[in-house]
């Protein structure tokens, strides 16, 4: 069988995006809220302004979006912040983690491409007098496990 | 939020039958074959002549079964062995791999109850003149891999 490129590996396309949709199902199915942890570069269309550290966490729970499109090479949704709908979009390869914000469980991956934000041809959004975006619940960093 | 019981954690109910579908459908999507090892014990009705070293690797492609079932309790699906119907059944618990047989590429998991083959009470079909089971692709064990 003819191998397909991959981003993370020469001999098969990447498992990233359905594990990502399996952890966002997980959290579903039990009622956790879906974070997405994002590298965010130049192919990253996010608010610039909460994006810190080069990073942004985002709530992409169906009541936090609308028209949620999870594929294989792009998260596309629209999202309210600061009470203005921003369209996002996110290369699967910028995605770092998807966890559930209630106890941290879920998937990192590692972001290997170089980072490189604030570029010039970015698409940053206008700021906005909005409010402070989704962060992980109280306690710090998700607390991301190995799979057993 | 209150938390549920899970097999693997006191914290929250367990990832596993969500990533087990995704690899499956990752390899459904592109073409290979999914396989899953499993750890049988007595709750698991596989056809125990297959069985080696108390594990066993069941074809669950489309193609090789019918009627295929991916919860998040059980996995079950008919399949022929040696040209005769068996009904399947292997507990999620029970599932060491999932992984496509055409590049070993997957995930592994922890199966950490005891093993206990050959018990007595265990759901042993007839034996038949039945082929050899699926095996992985030539080459060795599946390269199951860290996700990247």
């Amino acid at each position: 069988m003819a191998e397909q490129p991959d981003q993370n590996s020469p001999s098969h396309p990447t498992t990233k995006p359905y594990l990502i949709r399996a952890i966002y199902e997980w959290c579903t199915d039990n009622g956790y809220t879906p974070y997405v942890a994002v590298v965010v570069d130049a192919n990253t269309r996010v608010p610039m302004e909460f994006v810190k550290d080069g990073q942004i966490v985002l709530n992409v729970s169906f009541e936090a979006t609308s028209g949620l499109k999870m594929g294989n090479d792009f998260i596309e949704f629209a999202a309210r912040f600061g009470g203005q709908a921003r369209e996002i979009m996110v290369p699967i390869a910028r995605v770092a983690a998807v966890y559930a914000r209630e106890n941290g469980h879920g998937m990192g991956f590692e972001v290997t491409e170089p980072v490189s934000t604030h570029q010039p041809d970015a698409k940053v959004d206008n700021p906005t007098t909005a409010t402070a975006p989704e962060r992980p619940a109280p306690g710090g960093k998700p607390k991301l496990t190995v799979v057993k």
